[in-house]
């Protein structure tokens, strides 16, 4: 994230794998910022490795809670930050936190089908309606045309596997159907949010951020045929490579959707 | 649907819309074949039409309910098909039962993204699992090769509105984003069955079937940008054109995907 240059950003999920390394990433950069680093339980013990990077920074990061399956977390949250930024606004908010959830025609639970959709595309949808307002102070405020990270986006990290036309070539051996369908309302979600929120001139993207060793991504995936798994450290975060269109081998994200406004 | 040769056909939503006409269309092919024509309440006022064409053609068509919500219906109706299909199993299964849910990023109601979700992605997943046995039994019984809607096949009744490449220019014009979200999550639902149910030989499917004044469709739309409504009498149901590939002006069903495997 070294080419991000907005100023207030919000994640979710940033207390583990690619959200924490999204703050980490973020905070090697010089340019003044700060972080909202938002998480279900911010004081469990998943949350450990995020409150010590809050507290050696305390002046950029700012740990809040939100759930995203709970709407009225949600809310709070948002009430929170708001009274929080300046009039800056929000430019950045990045949808990170996810679920996923494995199986077939045969084997995939009613339960999981309806959490991951819960957590991938209703959670995310309820998050843009709360700070859309911030989002659209940000832009206002820019005072520059156009659209761009550094003015006011959402970001939404989903996954080819909710992509119609890569994911079939290899679900027969990573069978995650649940997920699948959950990031494929995720996919159209970012893009019609993308032709709701355009007047305004905020981007709305949806980014893949490859295959990733994480809670999530999982040790026991072997599908080399896709590509080699990376480990959270290892992976970019989507800016250190600045082509405006990020390939699939250079292990960082690359757009799914409206790569001409990715920078 | 008067090139369908299939013996055997089991359509959801059938008691009105779109699902009705289509059991119609099959009536007036000569070829000999059984409709089990499903809906959620088969006695109720919305079933009379359905009511009265079983009467007229009693050896034709069985009605069958099937409530694509509950999970147990499902199952109960498929043990019942199954106690009356011969050995020669389904050809034909027509996922048509959905609902529609209109709103944007601000206004879509939570309980009206579970809803489609639920009627319009689990529920047609939980019907192709309980009714996949038969539908192999009919690939199995055909003796030829290649896939067919006469052989084995799924056929989901989706909607561009699912289209994430078609929707977006629409969209502010006609927001049905809970729907657009769930129609998304039906189409990527049918390229991964198709995979996983191509070593059967068993076609799956998604089609369009353009706009039509239903009670689903509505009479209030006016996006005459998209285009024209037709009555459902109009409609063709698919089959009367018998190009491979309807197109959207025909007024016909046109295939999401793979349209090389349609007829």
């Amino acid at each position: 994230m070294a080419a991000v240059k907005a100023c207030n950003i919000l994640i979710t999920g940033a207390n583990r794998g690619l959200g924490l390394e999204t703050v980490k990433q973020l905070l090697e950069n010089s340019c003044q910022k700060h972080i909202f680093a938002t998480c279900r339980d911010p004081d469990g013990p998943k949350s450990e490795a995020l409150r010590e990077l809050a507290r050696k920074h305390p002046s950029v990061i700012t740990i809040i809670r939100l759930d995203v399956d709970d709407p009225c977390s949600i809310k709070e949250s948002a009430k929170k930050v708001g009274s929080l930024l300046g009039n800056n606004g929000l430019n950045l908010l990045v949808n990170n936190a996810a679920i996923v959830a494995r199986g077939t025609i045969h084997t995939s639970r009613v339960e999981d089908m309806k959490n991951t959709f819960n957590t991938n595309v209703i959670g995310p949808l309820l998050i843009i309606r709360e700070y859309l307002q911030y989002l659209q102070t940000a832009a206002k405020a820019s005072g520059t045309p156009g659209m761009s990270c550094n003015k006011a986006a959402v970001i939404n990290i989903s996954s080819v596997a909710g992509s119609m036309t890569r994911k079939p070539s290899n679900h027969i051996q990573s069978t995650v159907l649940p997920y699948s369908m959950s990031k494929a309302g995720f996919n159209t979600l970012t893009v019609l949010a993308a032709e709701e929120l355009k007047a305004d001139e905020i981007l709305c993207m949806a980014l893949h951020p490859g295959w990733v060793k994480t809670e999530l991504g999982g040790e026991k995936f072997q599908l080399q045929s896709w590509r080699s798994r990376v480990t959270v450290e290892q992976h970019s975060c989507g800016t250190k490579h600045r082509s405006p269109v990020p390939t699939r081998t250079s292990h960082s994200f690359f757009p799914l959707c409206n790569p001409e406004h990715f920078y």
